[in-house]
């Protein structure tokens, strides 16, 4: 008898399923949902550019069609698959993306005296409008309970949790008052497939918990009563219809009813594990361990590793995240991350390339790409910030904004996207840095996500950069994958790590550093961290009339060589 | 008797004619020659931003074609027009653009050994190979002859005379020997159309020689030997076979010859002026005098006002010229710049815009134009230096480069143009406060140049930020109408002043700023004042972190309103 797990993977723009045999790790087939609401998925406000919602019908609408989907495609792959043969289904999403919901455990969008109303949706990962919630937690916490930042990189962001449902309070207390409790996406489709919506029934993940609700068991959960009183009395009434517990996703959200079992084809009471978001399921799908960092690159970046948790907690200042089992039960997670990478390549394609590069925005990216290859590192003079989306990690700072320089009359576009991806990558050695200077060790770094497997000539460009040879996860659904392997252990037909070994592999393809393109980037490195401590950090004191001078040197130098 | 007078403006890309009647002021008609060579009339190399070059051949290809051609135009218009009647030719060109001749007069560039070679061509204004020896320059002059630095803002630039004779010597020391004498591309005009080629007979003119190539009557005209010497033997031992004397564009270069009288169809010996820069006979046709200031705004800008002569002479850091009679004889002119402009916006249009704004240059302008037009000072969030071409004035610097920050993902092309509108305009407000903070009356200001006369928004843009009223010239060719009338000074027939009087006229449009607008900019003005000092500037000590805070601030602010 075969094993096998379906994994649901909710992203930014569309949700996608994947068939995996867990004990050869042939993905049997993978069926992808475009949300049909708003602008690729995302209800926005042409005013406000930090406001991002989501309309939960559309994962409704997605989960019975990806599930019956890649039944479909794997019985057309192998038409002895058996659905039966399915013994269980995970889900990641994106985070922190909550939603209001009624007491009847139905989202207030979904409800008619809510309907179109912006405050009443989802509030998406990328949602910015809390900034101001943000830094007045981040303010509170150092004051109250400095602890909670420990676990966050020191400072509360406008993305998680508790910034957005303050932001509502203020902004719309209306939905506040009628939102009787809010879920994690991420939650939230595990008690949809389990029948378990109903806020009090809802399991909670302990990924989803961890510091982007600044949820630990050593200060007994959530952010205590009196601490959350001190921002406003309404978010303390709010806790009590919260959780009091979140576990991780080797656990059962429940069992999957007959209902959706008739719907879907599948068994019912088949394992429906609690959910995650996607980078940390990624992570696992990528093949996470002690030593082997995971870096996801997509529309924004995950870099996700573990540590023991038998070891003391490390601080890891500016990481967001450092959190008991988030990622492998057992494990601490350390997760850091930029809040555009594929976003911010996108918006340059959007923009600011003209049609002679090609007329879509696949053929300007692939003729970018073969004219940037040809470059020398430097040789464009051109440096750029990567923060047109804020600061993830180190500087966790969404007030922060993109930057170019070094342009002459002679910059071309191409030029431009070749320094974008640079300062992509600098800002994950930035990253990876940190991490190592608080110890955590990194032997291997694993890249998975669409950049990874498709771009070589980024995936080079990272290696020269960050310094050290780049795997490539063999997996195009790594967060498919990680939420599959989580199903099938959270029924306990078979472990997590025997999964992983079964089931995570890496590609042929590998990057290594090329030596004289390191010794330049480094030159370069030091400039970007120059620019990235002046507009970043307000204990720098410095000058910057070197930096323009210094890269019109490299400039003619590399020129020349 | 009408009295007439042509005028020829020799543009970077294009020659042009203007033939204009001097006591009404009526132009009869104007006739434009894209130099044929290169890549819009430039030698440039791929290898090399620095390098733009271009062929003598085709000032002569363009200077018969456009005297000839501007009379055609005037019979069409005035039948009874007589060529008979034009009393005087006067030139302008770029500057400082010099060029290598034999001893026998003739460009090496039109001789057969040198054929091909940059090096003997004519070294154009925006040629910036020479920074190295410009570097030298300035050094050898603050510990020689500081007063030499008085007169050019204090820092001698790559884009001027012996900064490129020299670095024509280092690069190419064969066609340094052959270069029996170096002439400026604004005296070799007159010289051709007057028959005295030969270096000896050339008369040249005060304002190319005033700053650009450290002449002044106090010491003796140009650099002495002693300090050539100091910079290498061999500048000092050309300094004999270039020349003693400059004189003011009022003075003649000679009389028209017979051979070009009569190809041209004019009379023979009427008289060409001594030539000067285009910006500085610009100013003359665009009406300058003591108080009033003429903005040119071109591919370049420069901004030109005069001083009465009897007067001790100001010193104004930064500004590139200040030069006795360089403008208006009996006065001084004050002279200063920004080296990229409208070439600033064609880079942009060139590069960065995607045909969803149209298909020509053209189009996706106006399209780009209707939509900012629409947008608050402030509510794109972004911020640009103006230095794609480095900063001519007040930090005379070509080791300075390109910038723009602010971006977000939402960030639209037409918002970057404008972010590049407004950069110049802080530009020209910071070397409008130099001038005045040094001494420089200034009550009026006059733009000229296509920009002016074409972009309404810009213009506004302009006159929020300047926060002054901006009138706009009549003539759309006030340089080849300066030209015009100095050709008519020179030879006795009508004085500058009378010409200045009958020809120099304003709009009735006028741009007059909208203080709400001007409150706003205010507040943008001391935040690029502060990227200027920071990247500018070796002295400038500070943290930025609050830069792109305050964008956001202000942006958020004003989407509001």
């Amino acid at each position: 008898m075969n094993r096998y797990s379906i994994g649901l993977d909710y992203g930014t723009n569309s949700c996608r399923s994947l068939l995996v045999n867990l004990d050869t790790g042939e993905e049997l087939g993978s069926v992808v949902f475009p949300y049909p609401s708003g602008e690729n998925g995302m209800i926005l406000d042409p005013s406000d550019p930090n406001l991002a919602r989501q309309n939960p019908q559309d994962y409704l609408d997605g989960l019975e069609r990806i599930i019956t989907g890649v039944i479909t495609r794997a019985r057309e792959r192998h038409p002895e698959f058996d659905p039966a043969e399915v013994i269980g289904i995970g889900v990641d999403t994106t985070g922190s993306t909550p939603l209001p919901v009624g007491s009847d455990g139905i989202p207030l969008a979904l409800k008619s005296e809510f309907a179109g109303n912006p405050n009443a949706m989802v509030w998406l990962w990328r949602d910015h409008t809390a900034h101001e919630e943000a830094r007045a937690i981040t303010e509170a916490a150092m004051r109250m309970r400095p602890q909670y930042l420990e676990r966050c990189g020191g400072t509360y962001s406008s993305e998680w949790w508790w910034s957005k449902i303050w932001h509502c309070l203020k902004v719309d207390p209306e939905v506040f008052q009628a939102a009787s409790s809010w879920v994690e996406h991420c939650d939230w489709i595990p008690a949809v497939l389990t029948g378990t919506t109903r806020p009090d029934q809802v399991r909670r993940s302990v990924c989803a918990a961890g510091h982007k609700a600044m949820y630990a068991k050593e200060w007994g959960g959530l952010p205590d009563e009196e601490f959350l009183k001190a921002l406003d009395p309404a978010l303390a009434e709010l806790r009590s219809r919260l959780y009091g517990e979140a576990v991780p996703s080797d656990q059962k959200a429940g069992g999957l009813t007959e209902a959706w079992a008739s719907r879907l084809g599948l068994r019912p009471g088949i394992s429906v594990a609690v959910g995650a978001f996607d980078a940390h399921m990624g992570a696992v799908g990528g093949g996470v361990g002690p030593g082997t960092l995971v870096k996801i690159l997509g529309t924004s970046t995950c870099d996700i590793s573990v540590l023991p948790g038998d070891q003391p907690l490390p601080d890891v200042p500016g990481v967001c995240g450092v959190v008991d089992g988030s990622v492998l039960p057992g494990y601490y997670g350390i997760e850091a991350g930029q809040s555009a990478v594929g976003d911010l390549f996108l918006w340059l394609v959007h923009h600011l390339v003209p049609e002679s590069y090609g007329s879509s925005d696949e053929d300007k990216f692939s003729e970018m790409e073969r004219r940037l290859a040809l470059m020398k590192p430097g040789e464009s003079g051109l440096l750029a910030l990567d923060w047109n989306n804020g600061n993830r990690s180190i500087l966790v700072d969404v007030r922060l904004t993109g930057l170019i320089l070094g342009q002459t009359l002679h910059t071309e576009t191409h030029e431009i996207y070749r320094a974008l991806i640079e300062a992509s990558a600098f800002g994950a050695l930035t990253i990876i840095r940190r991490m190592e200077d608080s110890g955590v060790v990194i032997d291997r770094i694993i890249s998975t996500g669409g950049l990874a497997t498709k771009n070589t000539t980024l995936m080079q460009i990272y290696a020269d950069i960050i310094e050290r040879p780049l795997l490539v996860a063999a997996s195009e659904q790594t967060c498919a994958l990680g939420a599959a392997l989580f199903g099938a252990a959270s029924g306990g037909g078979i472990s997590l790590s025997e999964g992983q070994k079964n089931c995570c592999r890496v590609r042929e393809v590998e990057y290594h550093p090329i030596p004289e393109n390191a010794a330049i980037y480094q030159r370069l490195y030091r400039l970007y961290l120059t620019l990235h401590d002046a507009f970043g950090r307000a204990d720098w004191q410095g000058n910057l009339s070197h930096v323009m001078k210094d890269l019109i040197e490299l400039r003619n130098r590399q020129r020349k060589r």
